[in-house]
């Protein structure tokens, strides 16, 4: 079956491991397909991986596999899992780094130790060594265990046979920006190429009528947003590509001038009588 | 039909928005393949994709798509454009990326707002909205228009279904080395992995006698031409694998070692007579 | 026939290298599929190619084609060979880049000039020209020879037809520790992603029991080994996912910490008895 299988870790870009990992998975579904989501995850950054991840999976078709690993953990007892939902698979150490996944497919938000996901999707543990390399390495389980498991599924195989049924999951706390009197203060949560500052603060979490919003972030404030990047001059702010408030920089990297990064605080306003 | 897609953009490797792309394409096309040309073009250079995407794609078969978003403008009223020739399509803004492209398969060097195609050539402005992604955002035209449209398009949909011929496309001035009394000035168009100088010079634009050519860049001059990186010592000067004059420093870098960048100017004298 | 052909070189990520490797492998084999396993391979490091070849290619099916290209010799009298093994295929220079390869289908260790391969296994020196590209440049044989003969020889075509056998190839000295009086003295092979640095010393070449086990590096001295890395604090050793040994920094970079590099001595001590 040729299915799709996307990849996303912090092996970064000068070894072996990603590769080994479609080694390993080729062996056992030579017909696998493989995207490369991201390999340049900031070691051990779960956050990034997580809003990375969670940004990236609904551009793909519906029964996409998605292995992700940053896995500081690795060896240690921190499950091994593979999220079911509706649309795609993910597989995954249980670290967190599937948050935003389980947020969407649980009936109400999770907290602490309780979770109810919604139908069509549920979480296994992967305890089934059957399915797994032969010889597993204290240290790699991306490519020993999450691989051959991943390469199984694709060929069909039911959820339910990799291991059992678990009625938890971890999950990070912080992924939304949390109201203030006058507006909300949100994160940064990513930092792209370009010096672009994405933040948790979604579309929907802003006002219909957004005249009198003002951003700040790194000192700086920001008056009402763009459309596009090259809209205005200097600083701005705007609804990105996945539908998150982002702070620009014309011809230039945000990050780099206001010398912010991830877990930064940005505070908006918003503004609907007078005053500034 | 398995058809094969290429993609070649300033995005960098941090972030999801490559991947994005192929998944928008795998939910069209679930049989495309794709291959990476190159993702660190650096931020809004169309130059150096215009030059990287000119040397690779003549060595894809016959038919491939090539997806080019380096794309500054988007959002703005520059156009989005499918370039067909007789060897391949070229799917991108239309903001001079495809300026070599467009000279080859032009009847005569495009100037200003005149341009006629070859026969079996034709351009095309992408306006059916039908073929782009159901929500467009203003900011990534990359995957909400130029993905789909190339996965369309790999499926064997004709070009004109995708928007109406257009007469001109936009093309970037100083391609080509010009002549001086003894000689010829060139660029720095591209500097490789290995700190090679790339050139606009190519192989056709010197002489077959090249016995007294010096090439003069960064305050050095070299003299004569070399066969390979490892003749000679030193900084040396040869015809590289795209057919253009290369400097190089034996076992390390030119660019380093000269302090030169691309759009630096590199002077080539051919004496056939005596002097220096 | 859907053949998979991996591709380890120094080319970098900013040029177009690769790309064309794998266009003019498409254009003989449409269906080959393609696996990157490094490019960022420092230039003309033949020694860390080498040994991420080698950690790698053991995770793909048997009958993987792997190209590697690390290649400063390009276009001088340097052979370049197709080394078939009972279980994949090696297209090369012939510069040592192989070396761990060889060692494992040699009848006993090659020294100097003789080389008696296993049963099922062969190397070829390329020669024949009509399995080349048509035109081939003095610079860029990864394009021009490698990459040709390697789809090829994914279309079924044997060995021989590429060029004649040989009875030779270059191998580097120094793969393994050497023995001391009191355990042994290895080297850093390759730092990876994480800093962690990862010697020559094979869990084969350390006694089974380890009570007393000390290794120093970079005046430190580590006692014992760990499972994963995140036993223990600060600096630990441990046998890596490849089954070599390593050193890692917890939550850090050991290379970092250390200060050291590829070819840095990593002395073992094995102390079965009393002292320190």
């Amino acid at each position: 079956m040729s299915a799709i299988i996307t990849l996303t870790t912090d092996f970064g870009l000068c070894d072996a491991y990603v590769a080994e990992m479609k080694g390993v998975i080729l062996g056992i579904n030579p017909d696998a397909r493989f995207v490369d989501i991201c390999h340049t995850i900031k070691p051990q950054n779960i956050t990034q991986a997580a809003f990375v991840l969670h940004t990236a999976y609904r551009f793909f078709p519906e029964r996409t596999i998605h292995i992700v690993v940053v896995d500081p953990g690795v060896g240690s007892p921190r499950r091994a899992v593979l999220l079911r939902t509706p649309f795609a698979d993910f597989i995954a150490p249980d670290n967190g780094i599937l948050s935003y996944i389980i947020q969407e497919v649980a009936e109400k938000p999770v907290t602490g130790s309780t979770m109810k996901l919604k139908p069509g999707a549920t979480a296994i543990s992967l305890t089934k060594s059957k399915y797994w390399c032969k010889r597993v390495s204290a240290t790699f389980h991306g490519r020993d265990i999450f691989a051959p498991v991943a390469a199984h599924l694709s060929l069909g195989r039911p959820p339910e046979d990799f291991g059992k049924q678990i009625n938890t999951l971890v999950t990070m706390p912080l992924l939304y920006p949390h109201k203030t009197q006058n507006g909300m203060t949100g994160h940064i949560v990513h930092i792209d190429n370009f010096g672009n500052l994405i933040t948790n603060v979604g579309e929907q979490d802003l006002p219909k009528k957004r005249e009198g919003i003002a951003i700040s972030v790194g000192g700086k404030r920001i008056h009402g947003l763009s459309r596009t990047y090259h809209d205005g001059a200097g600083l701005l702010s705007l609804i990105g590509s996945h539908g998150y408030l982002e702070i620009s920089l014309k011809n230039g990297s945000a990050a780099g001038f206001l010398g912010v990064g991830t877990g930064d605080q940005v505070r908006i306003t918003l503004q609907t009588g007078g005053g500034q």
